[in-house]
């Protein structure tokens, strides 16, 4: 079996974000990203700070399995960006023969066929304030390939040039279920109640501005509840 | 047309729990309730706090278009129990007309034929914490009714005892949705970040329990939105 790199595997906890929110989920986090985001909140995944581990897919679900995997029955495959690791596929066949349901957060720069096993697909591209340039002729045929399986677009906003870009997804791709997510611009705060009173405002703020918006009619407006609850904390 | 007795009409704001949590709604309140629960975050439905407004349909649309209909798409019909009213079936043909999405919250007690045409249903079957007892066949029959219906369960905890309650449930109906939802015990709490520390807190409690649980393996844990952001303020 091909090795994948792996940085953390955690859980049992719930899904803080998106279209799966509050769901009973573990993770698995891959190391690796194609993608530097100003404020990625999982920059140990790309920035050297931290070394994965190269595990077979039957020793991830080994530690799956320890850890609590059959009071679960679902597994969060995060990065970085998973769709990096073709070996994935392996650990994503032996999941769903055990009838365990998978979701996947992607930028969705990287396609890869076992995407479509998947039972979450959560689009994320990255806004202005990122730094990233997303190039939407790719995204178009990645949307393509995904045909009838369940995926929506979730927009992290942190100012109005944001906003500007997930309103401009929003209306290229009409039918396709969309959330936005206020940004954290505090990932380095460590007191956990000034980070929840940090991000609640930053909720408001996009809640108001989404609520006199004319263009996302349809737009589920969420926050990050694993930092709500936890604040910046690794493996929660 | 008949007329509808409303309490409240208000948004647009986003929907703050259970199935289509952080979807940008207005809500209509209705007044009258078949059950008291001890712990009711709206009892000025019931308890003759507040007056109702006799109000037709068209009346109740107008009032909705003045706030903001347009911009919005979705409109949540809350009580109190909102099927305690079969009037309310003409604001549902009507909205419907104008491709408005509708949400409905109810304690599955008393059916409407309009309940068919609504896009989400919330059931909330009250725990024991609520005074309330739960008639079971009554329940059954109800969710026979909903047939292919876009549903879901919603239970609220405030203890081991209704935590109980909502396994059997969970177990009752393996097939439908199920959201859990930590209790509000304060909500005469008048002080915005206060509530939204407890809450918090309560949350993450009720994860804790949950993950821990190997009866509700597919659970969704969610917590009350609108009271973290706002508190306990009627309106919002």
């Amino acid at each position: 079996m091909a090795k994948i790199p792996v940085l953390e595997i955690f859980g049992p906890t719930i899904q803080g974000e998106g279209m799966v929110i509050g769901q009973k989920t573990m993770f698995v986090r891959t190391s690796g990203c194609d993608y530097s985001c100003a404020w990625c909140d999982s920059a140990f995944t790309w920035d050297g700070s931290q070394k994965p581990t190269l595990l077979t897919p039957k020793a991830i679900i080994e530690e799956l399995d320890r850890l609590g995997l059959s009071r679960t029955g679902h597994v969060t495959l995060s990065g970085g960006n998973p769709l990096l690791h073709k070996a994935l596929g392996e650990l994503v066949t032996l999941l769903k023969k055990r009838d365990i349901s998978l979701a996947v957060e992607t930028q969705a720069t990287f396609w890869q066929d076992w995407l479509l096993e998947i039972d979450d697909i959560t689009l994320s591209p990255k806004p202005p304030s990122s730094g990233m340039t997303t190039d939407f002729d790719k995204l178009d045929s990645f949307i393509d390939k995904l045909g009838s399986a369940n995926y929506s677009l979730k927009i992290v906003i942190f100012d109005e040039a944001d906003y500007a870009f997930a309103k401009q997804l929003y209306v290229r791709y009409p039918n396709v279920p969309f959330y936005i997510q206020p940004g954290n611009a505090e990932t380095e705060q460590s007191d956990e109640r000034a980070a929840s009173a940090y991000l609640l405002e930053r909720y408001e703020w996009l809640i108001e501005r989404a609520t006199n918006c004319d263009t996302m009619i349809h737009a589920r407006v969420l926050p990050q509840l694993h930092t709500l609850v936890w604040g910046n904390r690794q493996g929660v």
